[in-house]
This record gives structure tokens, C-alpha cells and sequence, in this order.
């Protein structure tokens, strides 16, 4: 499947942490730590865990800039 | 200005296209290229172009997460 | 790719237009017609047209709900 | 009340998922099942629950477009 | 319709200003001015223009907030 | 920090109510109440509590528009 969303950055999972209903996970990127907080149905579904490799995708339209 | 969105990626821009009201910023974060779809007026208003530092903000509810 | 968007809606491409930065798509999704907004560069590089077979993706967090 | 969202799809929920604070919500549009991650407040206030119509409701900046 | 979405923030438009596909509207709530990006259809379809009475509405999973 | 998100709305913090993982944090902005549903760990990372002064913040594709 390709996806229309812009950004599609390769890492690997370094921590899962789930919640009653929302989950977090956070994907090493080149070093940059990058959070994700999906569904808990969707860490079932697609196996997230510590240590497997996964992209972290995010639509153009929902990234920001900032400058100092 | 702190932010609670999780994820805020430090970057250089190496594009900067802008279309009738929306233009696209284009930021290498450590090699990986994040497109960021904003305002004509946030590029006026924070002075965005090429060759200038800036960060990638993404709220972690708009990351997902996808496998191979 | 697997995504961790929970709607993944089959369908057929019945209308592309590009505007200057940003086109939209609509999709025929069992009749009901979906609506997406997304850059022009992935449009070009997915080569969505008319006729098409493709699927709107949306992650759970995005969706609202309304009653009347 | 009317709304700019060009995505408000008529169904049925099929099920209400309660956490701390989000709830999933499903919807079952013309046999499509769309998941809707919201506040538990919200699905309070609207008086959510199996069996009721109900609209999904997606802004079309939110769609992505995927193909095989 | 009443819709799950929790911020519904009552003002008056005071600026359209129509892009190719995409739309910038300002309405001002309360003296603030809420600034939201939306497709020209749906500012055609909900006849949205200077003056008019209008909320800006916005799902409580898309708000930050940011501190000094 | 500058940021490319349109809307950053000076108010008070009125509540901050903590899930498993997802917070709910109502800010009253000139006596309108905004809510945002944010990680726990950014509520614990900027200290967010009652009674401070905080902004919320919004991307301007993040806002709908709705009237009667």
C-alpha cells in the first residue's frame, strides 16, 4: 500500500506504553525520538513492540514549523 | 514558548513552495526530508526559507504508526 | 505497509482537482463520496486519477461523531 | 447547524468503547466500520450508544489516499 | 446537528480570502481571531462571508497548549 | 519559540483532568472555555495546572467552521 501522506520515517520502536484505551509509542528516527499516541486496537493489530522496526507517519497538513 | 506537542525535530528548510494561500516547507531532520503543509501568512509571519534553522512540530495524536 | 489508521475505506476515485498547491480527491466509498485534501505532490506521485481504485485513510482521532 | 467538514457520513454506531478519558466509537456506514477516537465528555453530552444514528464527521484535510 | 467535538466558539467571520482549492477564514470570538483553512466548496456550500455569524470548531484532540 | 499555527489564544488554566495516558486540559480563553485533549507527559513537562496562564494552540487546517 502507498499512502498519500508525505512524511514516512523509517526507525525503531523503543517504547510502548498503553492506556486504557490510547496508546504511545515511541519510534527512534536518526536518533530523533518521535511520538505517536494511537489506538490500543491498532498495537494489537499491527504487533507494535520494543525493538521492531516501523515507520512513523504523519500528513503534511499536520506538521507545523517553528523557528527560535 | 514551551509546547505540548511531543514532537518538535530539529531541522535546516531546504525548500520552500508557496501555492495561492498554502505552501509547503520542506525540513531535513538528521538527513530524513519532513513536508509541512501551513499558512502563506505563518511563511510571511516566521520569515521561512531556505538555508534557515527550524523545527518540524507534530502533535503525537497526528503521528500513526505503519510496518512493513 | 500495514498503518495504524483504524479506517482504511475501499473505493473508486471519481474526481481529482489540483489547485496551486494543494488538490482534492473524492472518493466513492459505497456510495457515500469522501472528500480528501492533500498536496498535489501526491497526487503526481501516487498518479490518482479518475477511475482509480484507492482507499481513504483516516486515523481514529480524527473522525468526530454528530447526531441530529 | 451546518459545518464546513465535507465528510459526514450517515450510520449506525455499532459500538461504544469507554477508557479514562477517550472513548472509541464505531460506526457502521453503509457496511464500512469507521472508528471514532473522542472524550468520554463527549459521548456523554451526545448521548452515544449502540444502536443509534449517528454521523461520522471528517474534515477533508484529515483524509489521507492510499492504492495498492 | 450537535456534533462530539468539544470547542464550538461563537463569533462573526471578518475576512474570507479564497485560494485556489483552499480558503482562509478569520472569525472573531470574543475579540480573538480564530483563523481556519478550509475548501472553497465548503465556504460556497455554507455561504460564508464577512459579517455573517459563524463558529470556529475544532476537535479538543487537535489543540495544544503552549506556556510561556 | 515562534510557531506556523495561526491560533495561539491567551487564557487560564480551569482544569486538567488525567487519564491513563491522555489528558483533558480546559483553558478559559476571554471567558470562553477551549479544551485539549494532550499526553499526560506533556502535562507533567510543562507543569500544567489550574490557575496558570497558557495558550492554546491550533493549526489553522485543524479548525472548522460551522453556523446555524
Amino acid at each position: 500500500m502507498k499512502i498519500s501522506a508525505r512524511n514516512v520515517l523509517k526507525g525503531t520502536i523503543v517504547e510502548v506504553t498503553k492506556g486504557a484505551t490510547t496508546s504511545h509509542v515511541k519510534i527512534d528516527v536518526n536518533g530523533a525520538i518521535v511520538t505517536a499516541s494511537i489506538t490500543n486496537e491498532a498495537v494489537d493489530s499491527l504487533k507494535l513492540e520494543k525493538g521492531k522496526n516501523a515507520y512513523a507517519v504523519v500528513k503534511a497538513s499536520d506538521v507545523m514549523v517553528a523557528v527560535d
